[in-house]
């Protein structure tokens, strides 16, 4: 999507290199800068300390991590260990695993020498394929929106309450959730976009802002506390979040606080619906309460939290007494009964596993 | 509570002076300081800013302020403007107004010059009578803890989820919530609080874990966001929180967010307490969705957050996009279906108009 009137993606590979280029998302809203990734260690680095996340993004990254490994070394052995240490920088995304394990099948079989190259290749195309996988999302999506806003008489902009980021730079373009958005708003249905700032890591705050801004999408931002009350006044029409993994049977962990929001939305009566491409779907699980390894992170994103002065000077300070300990598990499961629809590439399905086996029917044989 | 081991009141006057000095709740965690508020216009300051907060506490802070206020003029049109005045610092909190018109009520009559002596020595009678209240709202909430630590087969400590702070420093002494947590510790009760960071102000992350770890009460911080989460992992065994306001049919006005977790308390059945006394209730209301003010706060609050830097020196930093639209509601209000039960001075009432009508009939009949 565009930043100052340019399109941009969030990971490319300049023709003909063996290294791939993400934007640095540590340092967003304050400054716009590019990464290079160059070898295993600095993408694995990129994906643990979030420079890269989001959860399609997260599965490109990680196939372009091992396609980088594999050009230093494509011996059996390296494949595996590179894949399995990839694989454990973020244990709660599906899209890893399944993207690793794409780029593993399809190279495995190859001559040690070919594989580096062809490894990049399916990167390269598992990159193009999450372009015109949320393109197909935002497209399925935009009819939700539409409904919305007929709904409401056409009267004033549909105000979509949105939690973390689903933007283009959790993806590689366009986005889940926000993709919708951003389709919504290209096609000139008025949207307005409720952003929770989403602690501890402020993906709302300090990215979701930042992408809406930079491409013109009117939004407001507030705390993760406020969307109840919103709801309450009816001054949410519809919420759309996205996934790091959906069950068989419907249930989605998302970012720690979304079963919050969805628990409010059914309280007052607001479509909840779970954007998310095929591949976030965990066709091994049926129910996700307790059965998801949910990631548990530093307790310093709780206690202390970064910015920039008023001179616009990065600092991080500490919010808490010295010392306090804090937890902080990364993701939450929204059980299906709480989800209106799961956007997919291939439709909105009702979430349940009837409804995901009626979208996937190659999946429910499987 | 005690500090270093040694016994504090958020509010005190010192005798026969004619001003009254407050804990500074804008510098803590990180220094513990007071602060004299000696005409009534920093007094207002005081409220406005949140030097002083808490239902309880306001309420108390504002007959400070009436009786300031006469110590410079006692006339008529002074009491009416201060009273006026004073009552538009905070719009929500029901114990300011109640407090402000008992100090009025009792000095109208008299003559002026002996109005600003009684108004101090009303005040003074409010501050014991509130940590009378809050003492005896610890004793009637007790017996939850206990029931709570009894149902786990006294196994591992009573984990406590609460919101915002309730504790001593948002009272005069004690504490609502929080006075309740104190209560059940002291009493030997192993407890663990589950502290809500409570964005955007964060007074969980700053004052109540200051004021658990200060009394040496065992606790962890968590974003407002994981308390969904943990209540589905069977982590929580007991929420309490505080009030600003509760109506007469049991609805609860509380820090924005409190509406969140009461809905995960209720899908999880989790019981929900909420601890606050008699002069929070406001009795000419039935219903609260929609029917109380609820404050709107500076949207810095959101884009901005304080704390100290590595050496301890206060920042402040910004935490998205320059010119970022942010909409900061303060409160929000709980239905009464979703509260297990309203612990008040005179024991816990259900929450709907009968339980508290029982509690307190000569009201229902007013």
């Amino acid at each position: 999507m565009k930043v100052d009137g340019y399109a941009y993606r969030a990971i490319f590979r300049q023709p003909g290199v063996q290294f791939v280029t993400v934007v640095d998302q540590t340092v967003l809203p304050h400054r716009f800068a590019f990464r290079d990734l160059a070898t295993e260690e600095e993408v694995a680095d990129a994906i643990r300390t979030m420079v890269v996340r989001g959860a399609p993004l997260i599965g490109v990254t990680g196939a372009y991590g091992l396609a980088i490994a594999l050009d230093e070394d494509a011996s059996d052995a390296a494949l595996a260990a590179a894949h399995r240490r990839l694989l454990a920088t973020r244990p709660t995304a599906v899209n890893l695993r399944w993207a690793l394990d794409i780029v593993h099948r399809e190279v495995a079989a190859l001559p040690e020498k070919e594989r580096a190259q062809a490894a990049f290749a399916v990167a390269d195309r598992l990159a193009e394929e999450d372009v015109a996988t949320n393109a197909a999302i935002a497209e399925n999506g935009l009819a939700l929106v539409r409904k919305a806003w007929e709904d409401k008489g056409g009267a004033g902009p549909v105000n979509i309450l949105t939690h973390c980021n689903t933007g283009w730079i959790a993806c590689v373009d366009w986005g889940t959730a926000l993709g919708i958005v951003y389709r919504a708003h290209d096609d000139g249905i008025p949207v307005h976009v409720w952003v929770d700032e989403t602690r501890p890591r402020n993906q709302g705050a300090s990215l979701t802002t930042w992408e809406l801004g930079s491409h013109g999408v009117p939004h407001t931002l507030i705390t993760d506390n406020a969307g109840g009350y919103l709801m309450q006044q009816g001054r949410v029409d519809l919420c759309l979040v996205g996934a790091d993994r959906v069950t068989g049977g419907g249930d989605a962990c998302n970012k720690i606080g979304t079963y919050l929001k969805a628990l409010a939305a059914s309280d007052n009566n607001v479509p909840f619906y779970v954007a998310a491409p095929a591949s976030t779907i965990d066709w091994t699980l049926m129910s996700g309460v307790g059965s998801i390894e949910i990631e548990e992170r530093d307790p310093h994103e709780v206690t202390h939290i970064a910015g920039v002065l008023a001179d616009g000077t990065p600092a991080r300070i500490r919010l808490a007494p010295e010392g306090t300990r804090a937890a902080n598990p990364a993701f939450d499961v929204t059980p299906a009964r709480l989800i209106t629809g799961i956007v997919t590439e291939r439709g909105v399905a009702e979430a349940s596993s009837d409804g995901l086996a009626a979208l996937f029917p190659e999946k429910k044989a499987a």
